[in-house]
This record gives C-alpha cells, structure tokens and sequence, in this order.
C-alpha cells in the first residue's frame, strides 16, 4: 500500500511553493513561481533514481524502467501549475501521488514490466497563455508548437521567452511517444462524488468545450463632455454580451456553462468612455452537438449586439474539442481497483479540461477523481481530506501496477 | 502680446515628458513622469524669478509680486497631471499658458498693482485615487487632508506615500488663502466651440456630478463544473449594472452623462467565475436636481439587479457636487477681452470638472475655453492648433491683468 502520510506531506511541501495568505496557492505556468515547484518535482524524482527529461514545451517527464524493454511506458501525472488564485490540490495531487506511487514502487521492490513514465504538463491551467491543457495539447500536435510559442500574456511575454527564461525549453521532441496508456487522478473540482457520498469518481470521458478571445474596439473619450449619441463605449457592449453569455448558458439547463471569466478595460480610468474591451468567452457541454450549436450561435448573436453598439467586434476562437470518451479497457482498471479497495464509487463525466483529454488521442487514457470540499476549485479555499488524496492514490497505484504488469 | 511661438514651444516641451507612442501623454499624477513634469516646470518659473511654493497636498504656486503690497493675488492655473492614455493639452495648456502670461509680464516690464500667482494643482484628472480635483479639492477643504493622504492606488500605494516619495510633501498648509480672483483656460474636451466656429469659451459654470466606488461579491468558481444555480458570479451581475447606468443616462437625453470608465475583475481568469468585480459609476448633468435624483435612483435600482442576482453590492459614494456657477464680474473680464480682441466667442457650461469648480468656493472665478479638434479629449489623438493657443493665452492674459489692475 502508498504511504498515506508521504503523500500528505509532499502535498503540502508543494503547496508551499507559491502559498497565498488566503490558504491558497500562486503559481502561473512559466514563471519563477513554477520554476521552483518544478525544481522541488525534479529533485524528488531524481531522489528516486528516476530519469527526468524535459520536452520542448516543458513537460517533465521521469522515468522508472521495467523489467521488459520491448514495453511501452504507462504514463501518469497531472500539472504543477496554478490559478492566479487557485488551491492547493488541481493539479498538484496527480503529480504528487504519482511521486507516491513510484515511492512505493520503490519501497516494496516492484520491478513492473513495463516502464513508467511521471509527467508534468506544461499550463494546464491556460489563465496566463489563454489555451487551457497548452502542454499537453502541444504534445499531442493539436498546438502546432511554432504557434504556441508565438502565445503572449498580457504582459506580451511569449510562451518560447517564458520557457527560456526559466530554463526549461528542453531537449526532447513535444509529440506523441508510442505509450501504453495514461492515467490521471485529479479532484473532482465539483460537487457531485461529495454530496453522493462517494469516494472515487471513475472517469469515462470530459464534456466538449469551446473557447473564444473577443475585442470590442470604441473610441475613448471624456465621461463628462461626450453626449449619448457621440459615445463609442466599448464597456457598455461589452457587459451586454456577458449578459449574452449567461443567457445562453441557462437556456441549456444545470448542464450548460458559460462564463466571461477575463475582461481587461482600456484605459481604464473612471471618467474616460472606454475605448477598448479584451475578454475571453468559453461554453461547455457534455453533448457535443450543443457545443457546435453554441460555436454557431454565440458569435453570429455578439455580432448582433456589437452591430447595434455600433462597435466593431473581433471573435477568435482558441479552440474547440468534442466530448473526449476515454478507453474502456483504462477505465475499467479504476473501477476494478476501487471495488477491490471497497471504496464507494461512481462513473462520471468530467467538467474540467484535463490534459488526459489531449493525451487520450494517441494514447488509451483513463482519469481518476477524488471529492473536494463543497465542489470548490479555482479558489484559494479549495480543500481535500487526507484520506481522500490516499485512497486516490491506492487507486492510481493499482491500475498503473496493473496496467504495466499485464 | 503675448508670444504665440514660445507658448507651443513650452507646451511640446512639456508634452516630452511622458510622452506616448501614439502622441498622447501618460503623465499620472504623484508618479515620477510627474515629479519631472512639475521639476521642469518649477524650472522655468524660478528662471522668471518667480518665488515657488508647495503646499501640503503637492499643489504648486508661483508667485509674482505686485506694486501695492496689500492687494490680494490674482490667481491663474490648471493642472500638469494626465489621464493614463491623455492628450498633450488637458491642463498642461492652463499651465503653460500662465507661465506664458508671467514671462510677457516680465518681457513687457509690467508691474501688476496685485501679486499673480501661477499654480499647478495635484490630480486633477481622478484616475489614479478616484477622486478627481483632488488637489484643488484639499485645499478649498471639501476633502479633508487626512481622508485624501489615505486614498490609495490600485497597488496600495496611499497619496500620502506617493507625495512623500516624489518629493512634493510642502510645507505650505492646504486651505484656503484670500485671493481676489482665479482665471484658468483649457480645452473644451467637447464638440461645441468647433462646431459653432467659435474661438473662446466664455465659461459661465461647470455642471453637476456624482461619482461612486463600486464593489459586488461573489464566489470564485471552476468555469467547467460550476453548473448555474451554484454561480456567483459578480460580473455578469457587473454587467447588468452597467447597462444600467447607460439606459439612465440615455434617459435624460443629450444632456445625460453616465459613464463606468474603471473595472477590475478579480482573479480575472478565463476558466475561474469571476468572485469579485470593482467598478467606477458617475454621472453628470448640467441640472443639479437631475443629479440629486439620479444619486437617489441609481443606489436603488443597481440594488435591485444585485438582489436579483444575489450577491452583495457595496457602494461608496465619493463625492457629489451641484452645478456650480463662476463669478459674473469674472466672467465678464474673459467676455471682454474676447470683444476686445474681435475672437468669435460663445458663453459655455462645462461638461467636464475643473480645479476652478472647487477654487470658486472661496475666490471669484472664471473660466476660458479653446476648441480642441471633434471635441475628443481623454484621448492620446486630443489635438489643438496653437493659434488656438495663442487666442486663449492672450485671452487670459487681458482678464488676469484687467483684474491685477483694476
Ligand atoms: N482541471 C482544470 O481546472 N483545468 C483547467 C482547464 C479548464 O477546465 O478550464
Ligand atoms: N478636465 C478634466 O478632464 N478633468 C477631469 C475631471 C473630470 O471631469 O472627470
């Protein structure tokens, strides 16, 4: 069995890294923040004998080898980085408890079959670089590299100056290895498992999503001296489509998502008409004919609510993936170790984008949930059980040792 | 006359000094772009011989003495501070121009019977503390010293610190000191005197204004599991409050001014529903009962639409004036010298805010306006010819001297 007190305490070691006063946890992707965190990661995997390399778009991959060289590696992992505001365990525990599960591994003399990879993708989270699952996506070709390294924030960093800064733009190629499977435990970051009592969501699949960047373009100009007729408020048009969102999202029922979650105002000075608005929209759904109606509908009626402000509006969508089922023969690993482990446990579509979704194109991928207080993510007071993180991870450990021994 | 060429001159040596790339100027008040402004324009006032002081709130005065010493000073002005994204003109003109009628008073070897004082106010434009003609506000006592060094940034950084760092903490007291008379020219920052071929403003008062600080709490929340009974999310409710301050202006017509210029959402991340949303509101109106109606209206509807959304709406009100009128014998020196000087002149309410509003509290007042081109101001583009200039600058100098003299 995994150590359940290791786990905890490397757990909190990380989220030392980037602690906020609020209990949470600060760590954009590619800045010195998530440069240390990385350097914690790397040095308790080398710790443990185990290879560390790093590709192109950063992602940390360490490597323990099995007894068999003619078997592809079973990957596990998640991602180190954080919300600008985010909690101690999206992301961090699918790291941690795969460190665990290679601790145990170790501990117990396991030498598997096949060799097992421990990876950290690159910006999962997409605040700062607006494409959520950026490293995993460009692993798995779906960002062509070329073009996320073009990716600025808004400080007009770019993604290829971050990695160079932090110094890990590394060596190996950022595509698809030939793999065995994946596996990814995460929390659940909703309320579902919580309020059904259970403790293990067997993950089959991550509901569709779209994203867009919008930028209405007025004129600025003086609040006191512009009258109505000659204003070009690019904020006024602005909020009518954050309406327009949400309009949107409850017109699908509890099932549909909407959200304007950035918005920056320029100049943003109180007694200037705004004369530029920059905000992300995204949807989400688990049909993914809804997302298609949504990715048709939402920019033709903004463009009838910029049409009538009069303002120019420029729509780009970042991205758009259907509903991602993942491999039946992985998930059925999760359900038999929960059941096995006498662990409660339920089937369930993730909200969240998880970099599993991008990893489940080339490689038979499954997902492993765990509850969090009150469904709360994104937030600083984001909060799990000890207990929790450890029957995740005897999950995430069996199905490896299962998968990499068959 | 005056000396059309040194005027624009001084005004383009000025405009270096935070200088945009689109031709604007970024000079915010209290900052070190400011702290140069104010040292280059102490410069040319001490190379005068004109005696400098500053007062406790930053405000700067030059004085010039005059032949009979117990006459009260004439006192002309404006403001050196800019908006984020500001024109090279808004207040800088009021400045330059004055330091213009000293260096013709001093060529001319003119001794005025009572003494001029030239003075530089502290933030008049209100973008950075939120409380626009705040020097000139400190000083005529509407806003107590101690509650304005308190005011803070968006960084935090209080006004008091800010004073203390650049250097322009002074010693004078800021209050009230007998004058006889207060004259400032500047821009219309509106369409009128250009669309009517005028070239003077003869500027009989400043309309009504109220402005808010505004604050919605909600909860940060995963964009993708969050389904819409469980949002809080204070910017769609930001949103809807918006639209509202819109559809209240545009129902007093051509005269409403209603405008929310400054919002910051907070963790402002694509896949985070917003937790917390700050906000600017003001409105002006050239009736001081449509402004006490609107100050009543607007804290009751915006409440509705937060109850309606559920979640909490804090407002402060930051400050409040009614229409306020300038001096008639004031008035009557800037309608002369216009006449006298055959410009085609209109008489004009200003739309905007000006240190004269407050400076008229305790010392009778005036005001000159010059066309600035499609009325556009609080716009890098703000654009004036320097004949415009000139008119206005000698405009000034005949109300100042008829005044000094009389
Ligand atoms: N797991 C998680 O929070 N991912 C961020 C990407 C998203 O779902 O928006
Ligand atoms: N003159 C000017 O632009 N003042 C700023 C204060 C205001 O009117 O909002």
């Amino acid at each position: 069995r995994i150590d359940g007190k290791r786990l905890w305490d490397s757990l909190m070691a990380m989220a030392e890294i980037g602690a906020t006063p609020k209990g949470g946890v600060r760590r954009l992707t590619l800045t010195e923040v998530d440069k240390a965190g990385r350097e914690r990661f790397r040095s308790w995997c080398e710790a443990l004998g185990l290879a560390v390399r790093v590709d192109a778009i950063g992602n940390m991959f360490a490597r323990r080898e099995g007894r068999d060289p003619d078997r592809l590696p079973v990957l596990m992992g998640s991602h180190l980085d954080s919300q600008p505001s985010g909690g101690k365990f999206d992301g961090a525990l699918g790291v941690i408890a795969g460190l665990e599960v290679m601790r145990s591994l170790n501990d117990l003399n396991i030498q598997t079959e096949a060799p097992i990879e421990l990876v950290n993708w690159t910006d999962e989270e997409g605040s700062r670089f607006g494409h959520s699952l950026m490293g995993s996506g460009a692993w798995a070709g779906v960002y062509p590299l070329d073009k996320v390294y073009g990716l600025q924030d808004v400080d007009g960093v770019s993604v290829e100056q971050a990695l160079t800064a932090i110094g890990y733009k590394g060596e190996a190629p950022a595509k698809p290895f030939p793999a065995d499977a994946y596996f990814e435990l995460h929390i659940e970051q909703g309320p579902i498992l919580e309020q059904e009592g259970k403790r293990i969501g067997i993950v089959t699949g991550a509901q569709a999503q779209v994203w867009w960047d919008a930028r209405i373009l007025g004129q600025d100009a003086h609040a006191g001296t512009t009258p109505p007729s000659a204003r070009k408020d690019a904020l006024v048009c602005a909020a009518r489509i954050i309406d327009l969102v949400d309009r949107m999202m409850r017109a699908r029922g509890e099932d549909g998502r909407g959200t304007v979650g950035f918005l920056q105002v320029i100049p943003n000075s109180r007694n200037v008409v705004p004369g530029e608005v920059r905000f992300s929209v995204e949807f989400r759904h688990p049909d993914t004919a809804e997302i298609e109606r949504l990715a048709a509908q939402f920019p033709r009626e903004a463009g009838f609510i910029a049409r009538d402000c009069g303002l120019p509006l420029e729509l780009t969508e970042l991205f758009r993936f259907p509903l991602q089922p993942f491999d039946a023969g992985c998930v059925d690993l999760v359900r038999q170790a929960a059941a096995r482990l006498g662990l409660p446990a339920r089937e369930i579509v993730s909200g969240a984008g998880h970099d599993a979704v991008y990893v489940a194109r080339s490689v038979p991928t499954a997902m492993i949930f765990t509850p969090c207080k009150d469904g709360l993510s994104h937030n600083e007071a984001e909060s799990i059980e000890p207990e929790e993180a450890e029957a995740g991870c005897q999950v995430l450990f069996e199905a490896v040792l299962a998968r990499a021994n068959r």
